[in-house]
């Protein structure tokens, strides 16, 4: 750690904060400049938070050398970790496709999507029962009843399945029905979610929050982790910043960098990323070509009559052309389609 | 409602949309224009959402006349709503600012902290019992303990307090304790327990989300007032932009735009929507300037030995002078600081 | 054009404003709802500007049907333009790589530097002489001089060549020694510069501004389109968001975006729209699988001695080996990697 | 400086900086931690700009200890520099309105304004006669005509006044008509004006462009003073961030900021920096509150005839009811509103 004091500091002060430091075991460095002075901290600086630099009156700043986090980190687990979801490996060499409607509307709507998106290449079905919705008078999905028919229509289809956890009292029982727990972007920082979803067996596919930057995307899947849980797959769905034209601005940069600081799979929603359907094929393809280890795609039989997201929803002849066009893409970039795993329950 | 409809629609298209909100019972309108054909809906728009018309493949875009939210706006309601935390009104004339540490630490430090700010002044106790924090590793508070001692130091001070919540399974808990309950910025569309606080009879003061836009800060207070609960205290507490220099970018527009769109009343939290103490003085002067009705701000007897964001704390001595300062800005605007109120319990 | 008026509009004020919209032309709608009344427009709204409408104290809000921009549309000009720089087609069918020193340091570094990318595949030479630099007291580029050496390696590597006009002053000369004139990101609103620029006959390369939308984008364009030159290649290279791992969030979004809005040809700059030189190649990849027309990227003979940017700067070696890895993926989207064009002057 | 190495970085490579860093004449400091090897450098590291330590493959990260501008600084130059515009100092205790119509329209117009403007207390004049506009269809201004307007209405007002120069071939004549010259947000960036600013003995009011942080802000002014142009006011005018319900979020955060930073007068525009004519006085009074040495207020004699930026516009009586607000606030501040200064040429 380097603390860098403010010009008033005096060698007192100076003197205080090094005994602090080598009191807690580090070894105190001190840099006397001609403008500033600095000071340093060598060892595992993470103990460190106990003294509260950033308050001290003369401190001006405190810049960390390590990063806060550690078990998701890459430095300590340098090999890529795989993630089994209901049979399906995500984060090996082969390409996820996870599709479905937003909301489970009724039988008939997910169990018709879940087969036309399997057989179009689809590996997992994705469908919400319990949706967030920004207005309290929009539709709230079917809850445990849009449980059991995501199930059925999984089950029918022969995919796997994964459903969003809004609540600490839900994970329950959507581990009873799901193969994988979705946490969205709006619980991001429900720590006390977090925590729950890190004593679940399953899975658990966590989005990046609207205004979350990278790193906090992986504190928030630390928390997961130093629950216990280690199946923990990420997901880039677009950031808010002041372009309007899209719901949300995809960030793919976020992609290779996960890579690079973290063990752990990362996936992209373009259907959130975009807001857009007519974005949704050629971002689904950059995802691939950045090095994405699957996708997250809204797929509804009939988009229009969709009750919720339909502006970005892809009918079932336009999820099909999607993957036509991605395959040549991912396998370009050495990833090919994931098979379609044939699920006994 | 406005539909414009894609360049490439056919009279077929506006025809069978005219038809549907027709039989919504709406007031359909036609005006086809030289380059695109435009539909009107007259009306109570609310009922259109069930045609999803935003998802229509020839729908280029729709424009909502209304507002979506009822409850919460002051159209319906021209009055402001004055909401009574422990007997201390919050929105009316006087101008209120709560106080105390941003997490409760221990008894000497939480009930010190208490009667140093109403010494100053202040009239009601804010403290931390549950913390949500970006890492897994940092101080999560004192839980249950820390609410009791949160309760103690009010009575010790004769001050109400308000508490934060973080999870539907602390709701019962904290309103036992507290005489208000805050919904922090994380758990702004938290909309489980938004609707958990909307059957609570206690006061809730709610933060805009990070990356919320002023119209989802209404549409989640719309949450809380449909579930019953009409006593809503909003507070701006600094949004998340591109600018590093400050830890938020406290959007000041936001309160007098605020108060022209709701009834509800309007704090301002200064500490976390700049995360340095010495611009937290002058901060609070602009709230109290632009119109807020109050302000929330941490303090801390010893704000370097502050266990979380002891860098935007204030020590008892700053406080006292943040209140000689704010008293002429807010009296020349009309607000008095609101008196100290003693509490019986 | 839709005009909402407040709910305190008299009568008289909607008739006051239809008779304003009709006495120009236009066709006036009367739409009286129950909480608002609403007017339209029907005919070509642009006319409708001088009626200042969003600035009449009884309307609520304004909006547009028809874009703001005429000449840069797709609707106008459906067919995709391609822009010939010094013989290379960009736009068409080959995808363009456009590569080179962030700036002209000396003849050495920007001979040997284009000699290396044009062995790899590069199309077109990159390089800056006149260099906007945040602080006055970084390297402002070579100036003249670094035209001239521009030109020269170019010529040495049988390569068109562009670079940057940083002010109206500097048009003619830059005019005189490269083939395509680049309009940075922080003057894309520098409207002197680009009508100046519109009354050039080189080709453009309008680089988006940093807090730019894709609309803002167009108008830009279209400033340059209107002066008579319709030559214009616009450039994703990252926007500014709340995100600080990243110089920049790239956003690729606009690709297809811009694409369906305009005819006019869209490169990507993932050397600034990263920051980064390990995410250079995955976001090169993204690019063309999200269908951009071609990339600018920033390769230095010796990136740890450039004078500037070379935190993103790759290698001759790194940019070899982005070459061999994006060709596949080009080809996997339809667009072949632009073959070498000699050039003779 | 702090050079965080790569994990990866060996004993050669820290060995090899070190002596880079000594051989400039700096002080070398090795800190080998448990994970990590920082580096140091004490004394002056501009000079370590040359060595381009961010481009090097093995070093991580970068911390400059010390700001990069030195000009602006206060540390350099503690106390307030007060500017003097035309008569009317700016940065003193005195509170001053710059107050005028967005774009000068005729010789009416703005003439009625400046009188308006004057009797209810404004101290200096603004108005437009190039106007930088996103679309190339818009009113650009009147010119060298509107300057010669601009100057007749002022000496009519007796108040100085200030305009906005747009290019660098603009700045000898709009220095002969106006008392200052204002540099736009768009403009905040163009590096060869702010030098040809820089020439000019006339003050120079610059704008905050929409996406700059405060440093690059004071990096800006440290061009024109270092030219040897001193006579720099600053202008918060809001940034541009995902919140739609204003044009622009006003960033007072900045006022305390910057007044901490550097010793040049800040002013705050709420009309651009709102949009919003309904908030420009809670702003106003905001500005005041926080530590703002002024204001930049558009009023145009009827603001629905306005040729541009009508929205925000106030009327002369919205002003004078404005002002009648603001006295006791900033009164209160210890501000006193600047008296109007008369003027004789």
């Amino acid at each position: 750690m380097i603390i860098v004091l403010r010009p008033e500091a005096t060698p007192d002060t100076a003197q205080e904060i090094l005994e602090r430091i080598g009191a807690l075991g580090l070894k105190p460095l001190h840099m006397p400049g001609t403008e500033r002075v600095v000071l340093g901290a060598l060892g595992d600086e993470r103990v460190l938070e106990q003294l509260h630099l950033e308050s001290h009156p003369m401190v001006e700043s405190v810049q960390r050398i390590l990063a806060p986090w550690k078990l998701v980190s890459r430095e300590m687990h340098p090999h890529d970790t795989v993630v089994d979801v209901g049979g399906v490996a995500v984060g090996g060499a082969p390409f996820v496709v996870i599709a479905g409607p937003c909301a489970v509307e009724s039988r008939e709507q997910v169990v018709e999507t879940a087969r036309a998106v399997a057989s179009s290449g689809a590996a997992i079905l994705r469908g919400g029962a319990f949706k967030p919705r920004t207005s309290p008078y929009a539709f709230q999905g079917l809850g445990i009843e849009g449980l059991r028919l995501l199930r059925e229509a999984a089950d029918a289809a022969g995919l796997p399945c994964v459903t969003e956890v809004l609540d600490v009292a839900d994970v329950e029982v959507v581990d009873r029905y799901a193969d994988a727990l979705q946490c969205g972007a709006r619980n991001m920082q429900n720590f006390r979610l977090l925590k729950e979803l890190g004593q679940s067996r399953k899975p658990v596919i966590l989005k990046r929050g609207m205004s979350a930057r990278v790193d906090d995307l992986l504190l928030a899947a630390e928390y997961v982790l130093a629950e216990g849980n280690s199946r923990v797959i990420l997901c880039e769905r677009g950031i808010r910043t002041f372009e309007t034209a899209t719901r949300n601005t995809l960030d793919l940069n976020a992609v290779p960098l996960i890579r690079r600081r973290t063990h752990l799979p990362i996936l992209v929603d373009p259907s959130h990323g975009t807001g857009l359907r007519e974005l949704v094929a050629p971002m689904s393809k950059a995802a691939a070509a950045c090095g994405a280890d699957g996708l997250l795609i809204e797929v509804h039989r009939d988009p229009q009559e969709a009750r919720s997201d339909g502006r970005q929803s892809l009918s079932p002849a336009q999820f099909a052309s999607l993957m036509r066009e991605l395959e040549p893409v991912a396998s370009a970039c050495g990833r090919p389609l994931s098979p379609a795993v044939r699920v006994a329950r």
